[in-house]
């Protein structure tokens, strides 16, 4: 989609409403102005009727369920916005879980004084979002606080997802002998924000990597034993392989020259003093699938333009459980350890 | 429950991290520390495995979804606080769609700073609320923004419940001729809240009304005809009354008298100049029925505890649609509207 999302105008006149006040979340009048002339039309469906939840059809099959909040700042970066990054980051989850999206809530916390076009351009970018990705935005809530009590908008979403296997893909289900396949090249979506925020110019900007997964995850699940998949999000490739090792009590063997980073992704983790290996990535992921399907896995992701630069990256070893070791190509190995989480502050 | 929370020690050593700092919501070890020793303690159930999402067993029926965000001020206040208000608020969303509550999700963004025992304080109380109205948390996030942007802790729950039948409770389900009840007193948790906030001291505390109501929910929907439900949250029992009203295309008539409030709340009321039909509450609904099943429908409601003052407040009569009317003892006729939203911010 490139819709550009600054050809809608804001349906709340902005002479009379320029900023959110704290009566867009009261309940009265103005609260039903905002839900009724800007967020239902924007996220337009069936089930946005006036009540206090929604009540879905039947499912059929197990169901996946997910919440995220969203606190990244710059509210709008190269490649994406937290409107796209409450959907995607949700539907994310679910595709992670070899579920196929299908609902989201959508919660906003707005600061007092808030411009109602920029709520109104996430809104639409949101309902931009839902709609590339075949979910509906069913349920919702705003809540308005205090002048610096907040940072414009944060955003809660949450989703429900079908499962439609009897497939459980888990960390638990990694093996030793597994293949540890990764989507493509790592960092982007943090150095993005970062060197925004930072004030870094690069000869060109690093863009967001921030991608929905659910697509080529439901190929997947459909074609190879996918034993169990997680995106790269905040403490990045490193903090997934070592989530994944300590509850399959499994040790990860990666070869670093293959986990693949863009230069200027580089060149930022380096002024920065970063890890690539522990920046957030937002339409990242890594497969683990037993080795007779590696190369067809590798296969699949390549057909997808989000996940082009696929490969294999490592294996699940004998070793130390709950452990990872980066190994390079001088024959070096590095114990991978979790960074303390402090170095990126509200990076989605 | 009377269970006192702080007769639990927070597990995480105070005199090491006595406040929450950015890393505690970074994705690395400190998120990993406060996940492991903290939220899945205090919210212990088989679902919080670590994974991005949770997979839940096949739901048999329709499911109910909804979501709210709560960004109350004070934290705790006499007869709740915040965790316990984001457990039941959510639930009851859910039962006023007829469903049965069984799962949530829980997303904090939480103030660099914030006191640590404090937040295990929340914790253990959505741990006690949810035990008590049967739901389990099993996902959830933490964000941790910058001192400054946020005001201590802010919470959002979404809730996902089974309709175990075929009826459909709605506001378009009202018709001419519905009696409406009240489950009780109005006005307590709003002026519970200004009252803390202002400063105002009366004979005694007003204690909020905040209860779960899906257990009485549940046996009305068993018994009588229930056409609509709805809890009298922000903008109170007039909001609710003009919700359902427009969206049935129905007029509303009730008696001023009939609509029971506290002195203490009346007296709050007079000095903050607010109209207790517009102050919210956080465990009072009003339901609507046909004439036939009125009498039943509030015997029903008076053999609970949270609901022993219901009473008939008011029909659905022939008038204009979409318009509400209270009548009093006098022979007076005041057309109910909207308030702008302003004067109770931060109450849930």
């Amino acid at each position: 989609m490139t819709q550009d999302i600054l050809s809608f105008q804001c349906p709340i006149p902005l002479d009379e409403y320029p900023y959110v006040v704290m009566g867009h979340g009261g309940g009265g009048r103005l609260s039903h102005q905002l839900i009724e002339q800007m967020i239902a039309p924007a996220l337009k469906n069936p089930y946005l009727d006036g009540h206090d939840g929604a009540v879905l059809g039947p499912v059929d099959g197990k169901i996946a369920y997910t919440t995220d909040s969203y606190v990244v700042n710059p509210l709008f970066f190269p490649g994406g916005d937290i409107g796209k990054l409450a959907v995607y980051g949700t539907v994310n989850d679910l595709a992670m879980c070899g579920a196929l999206p299908r609902y989201l809530s959508l919660g906003f916390i707005i600061e007092e004084g808030f411009s109602m076009n920029t709520l109104w351009k996430i809104l639409v970018s949101i309902g931009i979002a839902a709609r590339e990705t075949g979910v509906q935005v069913v349920t919702g809530d705003t809540k308005v606080v205090d002048k610096n009590k907040g940072d414009g908008i944060y955003i809660n979403t949450s989703g429900i997802g079908v499962v439609p296997h009897n497939l459980r893909i888990a960390p638990d289900q990694v093996k030793t002998g597994d293949k540890i396949i990764i989507s493509g090249d790592i960092g982007r979506h943090g150095m993005c924000i970062m060197s925004q925020r930072e004030g870094l110019s690069f000869e060109s900007d690093i863009s967001s990597d921030c991608a929905p997964l659910a697509g080529v995850t439901a190929e997947l699940v459909q074609n190879v034993n996918v034993h169990c998949m997680r995106d790269l999000t905040r403490g990045g490739l490193v903090s997934a392989l070592l989530e994944i090792a300590g509850v399959s009590k499994t040790y990860m063997e990666i070869t670093e020259e293959h986990v693949p980073v863009n230069s200027n992704v580089a060149g930022a983790c380096e002024i920065l003093g970063l890890d690539p290996m522990h920046v957030a990535n937002e339409g990242r992921f890594i497969v683990f699938v037993p080795p007779v399907d590696a190369q067809r896995t590798v296969q699949i992701l390549q057909q997808h333009d989000i996940a082009q630069h696929a490969r294999i990256i490592g294996t699940v070893a004998n070793g130390t459980p709950g452990s990872a070791v980066a190994c390079n190509a001088f024959g070096g190995r590095r114990i991978l350890s979790m960074f303390s989480g402090e170095q990126l502050p509200r990076i989605c």
